[in-house]
């Protein structure tokens, strides 16, 4: 097939195709025309479908050629579903158990059939309703620091390293998203831009006029453009993982490409953080949601301390890769001097990381794309209040992210701007 | 023509070859039965014919499938060839009359034909013999300024970069021979290795138990691997520049890859440090080469001020691509912050073109390749002294690059070491 036979497939056309996969049709169960098919995407880019047969069900993602939240006055490539196939199959490989399991993919028609996940929802449904994840912290902790670790310099020689950025170099109008939407437009006036009016209006301003913040934001967008540090989920926030009380499962990795790890532990940290914050204005009763809050927090600081550790310790258990070679650091001393240049490692890890999670945290109070955390509180001018805590803390982690040198300086920062008081306007 | 085509043109077939290209024999002039041809490449990798005919003349490059200097045992692939045809088209668009000008591409054969530089000679050998360059420091600077300026995110758009990095991609196995000789093999026991023995032995010894430095050089490994800033020439040293007194030409960009800029600057700066270095074991009295040695200096001194001047000005003059996006340093509080961190930019650029440069006297001391600066020294003793001085500043600036903040900090460096008299083994 070529590009030209990419077509879309409505519920009756799935269905055909589906009934066409003696694979899939056993797995379903059933006659294909008893098969109930439901439209689930309530994504930004692509049609998502659930069908269930008497025996089993699936999910089955096709990208359009559109973004579908804008239509298509904004085209996309479907592309992006050959990138996220690779890096659902990379990560598969790399964090099992930890991603929906592949079942078909067709490069022509952008779609991808996978695991229906069941009775997982989206963590952030889940933590606006309070809910914690007791295994959360664990299971993002692995995922990230395998996917990261065995893609990075330190497990890849450098000819691997280098045909795997090549591979993913195409996804360039996903990352270009990124760039604009994250790294740019929240810091200018950009017609897409939103915020919670007028009560932010000055915050907004002031962030279009804090130079030191763009120099900062500017930084961190290069690190993002040219830092092909490891295989990055590209956009790891708590809508991009399924969760039970006993199960964790990371989806969407549309945006993968070779980029800086910060990026992906920052989108779990920010957005932890942010429905840290954004608490306070869910709560009906004052402390109702305290112990949750605290749950937050500690596993920010697990997040934070498990990948850490994780990664350590794959690193230190033997690195394949070209990057600090054992070779010069044999003997009791080196050894030392390796393991304490392991340490300085992570710290500029994460300093990435605490100035990645601040930008995702502007650019979901006043740039295009927005999370029920904070939209969800329908009283604007208590979500105003929880929205300027979260960017009052972005703005420091950004600006002076070498400052804070521990995970419990950025928890500790947060606590302290728990019932704070901002200036609004209007 | 397939791969299997592939065959090594020696003199006569290579007149055959270029008798059928009608261009080429028009350039030539004559009949090609007369033609002389002569195998001119002192080079460690490939066969270079010079021909000549009665009008003109011109530089026949070929690949070949193994190492020349070695042998079929060590095999290298011929893409290379790609690669450098890739690189110096390129160079050729963005600083027009530093190269050789491109004549005829055969990708089958692996070949090259370009314009014969004559009467320039490679700049290495006129530095042993203490010959000044006027225009040399201009001419690199601009060089370097506009190729790695213009190939980096500040003129490219995110999608270019990721295209072109994917482009280069392919050249792996010659960043692999940098990533092993220059970052790796001097700092611990290898076969390939050797140095002025036995006055060296104990320095080689030291460097090889010196952790501090073995930290310092995986860094700069790390950064050569995974920080693709622009394109680099990739070997940048005094044997890949032919000069005259008015004229200056890059060749043999066949490590060219997307890396860091400052292990071009820091390429050519280590070279005329060493350069500076060997003068001393040159001299057949006491102060002969001293006007010599200060024009090095100064040249040193230029190389860094006028590449740093140039680059900032082509920044300044507008940078089309996707770093620092000039929408968000609107007016004049927003240009002084732009310029302060465009300032910071070079700094940080600094930084690492000491510790290149640091990395590239090393290898030429203690690993495989060394240069004529310090092996056309006669007595081992003397060149002992040169080489020993030259390391004791490449020591202290790959150890605490940010210790130099500014070039006059090394040539001043340099300087101070010119008779120090070091304590030899044996
Ligand atoms: N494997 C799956 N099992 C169950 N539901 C899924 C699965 N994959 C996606 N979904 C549902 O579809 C929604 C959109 O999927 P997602 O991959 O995030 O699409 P988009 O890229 O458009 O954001 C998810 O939020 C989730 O509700
Ligand atoms: N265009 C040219 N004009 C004249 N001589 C050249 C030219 N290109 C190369 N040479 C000569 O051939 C030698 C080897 O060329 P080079 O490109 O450095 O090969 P290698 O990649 O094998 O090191 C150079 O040192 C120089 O003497």
């Amino acid at each position: 097939m070529g590009q030209g036979d990419y077509r879309i497939l409505h519920e009756a056309a799935l269905r055909d195709y589906l009934a066409g996969l003696p694979e899939l049709r056993a797995l379903l169960g059933g006659e294909p025309a008893a098969w109930a098919i439901t439209e689930v995407g309530d994504g930004n880019l692509n049609l998502v479908f659930i069908v269930k047969g008497t025996r089993g069900g699936i999910a089955v993602k096709q990208a359009l050629p559109y973004v579908r939240l804008v239509g298509e006055s904004w085209p996309l490539p479907l592309s992006r579903a050959h990138y996220e196939y690779l890096a659902l199959s990379r990560q598969a490989q790399l964090a099992p158990g930890l991603v929906p399991a592949l079942l078909h993919h067709n490069e022509t028609l952008a779609l991808t059939v996978m695991e229906l996940l069941e009775p997982h929802i989206i963590m952030r449904k889940g933590l606006v309703a309070a809910t914690p994840y007791p295994r959360f912290a664990d299971d993002i902790t692995t995922f990230m620091a395998r996917t990261l670790f065995f893609t990075s310099d330190l497990a890849l020689t450098a000819a691997e390293k280098k045909e795997a950025i090549a591979a993913f170099a195409g996804n360039h109008a996903l990352c270009k998203i990124t760039e604009d939407l994250i790294f740019t437009d929240p810091y200018r006036i950009a017609e897409q831009n939103r915020w919670t009016a007028p009560y932010l209006d000055a915050l907004a301003a002031a962030l279009r006029d804090d130079m030191e913040l763009h120099v900062a934001i500017s930084r961190l967008k290069l690190k993002f453009m040219a830092s092909p540090e490891a295989l990055i989920h590209g956009d790891l926030h708590t809508g991009s993982i399924m969760v039970t009380e006993s199960q964790t499962r990371v989806i969407d990795p549309e945006f993968a490409f070779y980029g800086p790890m910060g990026f992906d532990v920052g989108a779990v940290l920010a957005n932890l953080l942010m429905a840290y914050f954004a608490s306070a204005g869910h709560e009906r009763s004052p402390g109702e949601r305290h112990a949750f809050e605290g749950w937050v927090l500690e596993t920010v600081e697990q997040v934070w301390a498990g990948f850490a550790g994780k990664f350590l310790d794959l690193w230190r258990a033997g690195a394949s890769g070209d990057a600090y070679p054992v070779s010069l650091f044999a003997g009791e001393k080196g050894a030392a001097r390796l393991e304490a240049e392991r340490q300085a490692y992570m710290q500029r890890l994460f300093t990435d990381t605490v100035g990645f999670a601040a930008a995702k945290t502007i650019r979901r109070i006043f740039g295009l794309a927005h999370n029920i955390d904070f939209e969800l509180i329908e009283e604007p001018k208590k979500r105003a209040v929880s929205e300027a805590r979260a960017v009052r803390l972005a703005r420091g982690m950004m600006v002076e992210a070498v400052a804070f040198r521990t995970i419990a300086d950025v928890t500790g920062a947060a606590r302290k701007l728990r019932d704070w008081q901002p200036e609004l306007s209007g």
